[in-house]
């Protein structure tokens, strides 16, 4: 197994992941503005989502790109992501369909934050492994922070869904935009 | 991030799109012609939509072309436009369940323009970006004009749903004959 | 537009078209032998139609392979073989759960035309382009007998299904038989 | 066709089974704990088929890897291990929403048998043609053991299902437990 084939077949899977969510978009069969304005939550869950899911892309392909050498631990650290990966189009219809009623609020949480795990196995599974790429590595450890951070933040969010859902939902919010937002050091090295 | 690999995940993002709006098509549990050929606006928005994501695709490997170096604005501005292609799917589903009735046209027209203002974010971020691929550049400038005058004729489409569905769809239709019909310039260069 | 980017993309969008097919498998929420069994129109139009793109996505590999430089025409032409294919899941779902009713099957013979059409298109294109693959356009040559066989078989099919819905799911059936035999000649070359 | 082009094909079939599963998951339109806990089947389906699925992945990857030069009873094999694969979705969905109830689990675990009765064909289909790879094939050959004890196991399992399901689907684990664990042998090759 080469680490580019595991790198084209995660970006596949993520890929569907990213467009399936679409299909969680009820269609409703009246077109009064009433009734359009109603699916705001299920909009807002999937751009939501959707920059999530976007992140985890990018920094999946910095991880990979640190991997010397494929072996079982990383193959399968990588599907228990991609798996994590792959509820949460099902968290996103949940929390849209329900107009973020506080279940579906800790349900979503919850399954934000599975990923967010998954990615620290993969991660530790490939600085054990044998040869990796030590330049990529010391990029990857310039991103440690905002991944403790993160990952605090949504403990954070899931303490707080079972108070306020609002507060929940903008700590994930900020979760993305600490993402979006461009790492002056890791582009510098890449531009 | 290769400019490779960007391009490979917005092809595969694209490709779902393309022909997950198929699983909009219902299938009726009657097979009389009556409730067959009532199914024609859901075909015709098929149809329409096809031909839209299409162009997209065409467009941004022309544009992709162009990148000289990925950086943060550019990663997100593709983003973006992927995020703006994929409610599309929903609004021709939307439309057509719903026979064309005004709001519908109203709602997907305004879905059609924002990837075209999410392709004219991506058009500028890669121009002020380090080492953009002038050659490329220079046949992105040949296409300008028609882009314009797509986005021109999407906004004289938003504005006429609300007086007439059946000019907001010409137009509609009229921009993909626009790209489809092929430009000469660019053509002689690649032949 | 590299031919190799033409086929990546063709190739995405038939894997996808390949198997949406299976999300037409209605699921029964009794668990009765009978209920299942009911199923059996669903899962023989699956199998045909599977076997069916898979034929098609082995062909238009070697069609494509003959192409030497895209041009609009066979970019379009390619577009609208896959907008073809992409309209072969509804009609095998609406087929399916109509029990192979005679309109449903004729719908299905006529959708099962479309991509030969938009093929003989898509092949012509080719071979009015610059710089084909003379040698590839000669191992097409020798499927060239197949295809107006298929072609002469599907409208067969077609005026059949006017009459006896069995004998047009025969017809197609053994279009698909002709396709998937190996033809020696084609063989000998590659092996 | 090429090797390369058959397994790019295969990868992107895969991971589009893989994903398209999550959309078997039904979203409940209530949050009560309760609602979301009987969706417990269908979360285990998911996660049993979504290793099931994974091992495929490796395992074909294994065996294309062992490919000389692709022909049609390769190409044919190959299909119809993908079709099989493409069962499993609807056999997921199917056994979760009626809560493994005895003819849901018969009828999965004998799916599950498809793909690695096809999975067989497709090895002796490489191993019978032209200038297979015999580094690939000897290291195949060591899994050897695990393709029979698990297709032992799978009819043990589908036995067994008419007697207990829960034995039936601890069977079923245990064969992914079995392909999960890393082979000692094969990775000190790759490492």
């Amino acid at each position: 197994m080469t680490k580019n084939r595991l790198e084209n077949f995660s970006d596949a899977v993520i890929a569907i992941i990213l467009t399936i969510m679409v299909l969680e978009l009820r269609i409703p069969h009246t077109t009064a503005w009433g009734s359009i304005l109603e699916l705001y939550p299920l909009f807002i869950a999937y751009g939501l989502s959707f920059a999530f899911i976007g992140i985890y892309w990018i920094n999946h392909h910095h991880l990979i790109h640190a991997v010397g050498a494929v072996n079982s631990r990383i193959l399968w650290a990588n599907m228990l992501l991609l798996f994590c990966l792959s509820l949460i189009p099902w968290a996103t219809g949940f929390m849209g369909e329900n107009h973020f009623e506080q279940n579906s609020v800790i349900v979503y949480t919850l399954l934000c934050m599975l990923p967010a795990i998954a990615y620290s196995f993969l991660s530790s599974a490939i600085i054990r492994s044998k040869n990796p790429n030590t330049q990529a590595l010391r990029i990857l450890q310039k991103t440690k922070t905002k991944e403790y951070m993160s990952l605090a933040l949504y403990v954070l969010a899931l303490v707080s869904s079972f108070w306020n859902t609002s507060i929940s939902l903008s700590l994930i919010f900020i979760v993305s935009c600490i993402w979006i937002i461009p790492n002056k050091q890791i582009e510098e090295i890449f531009d």
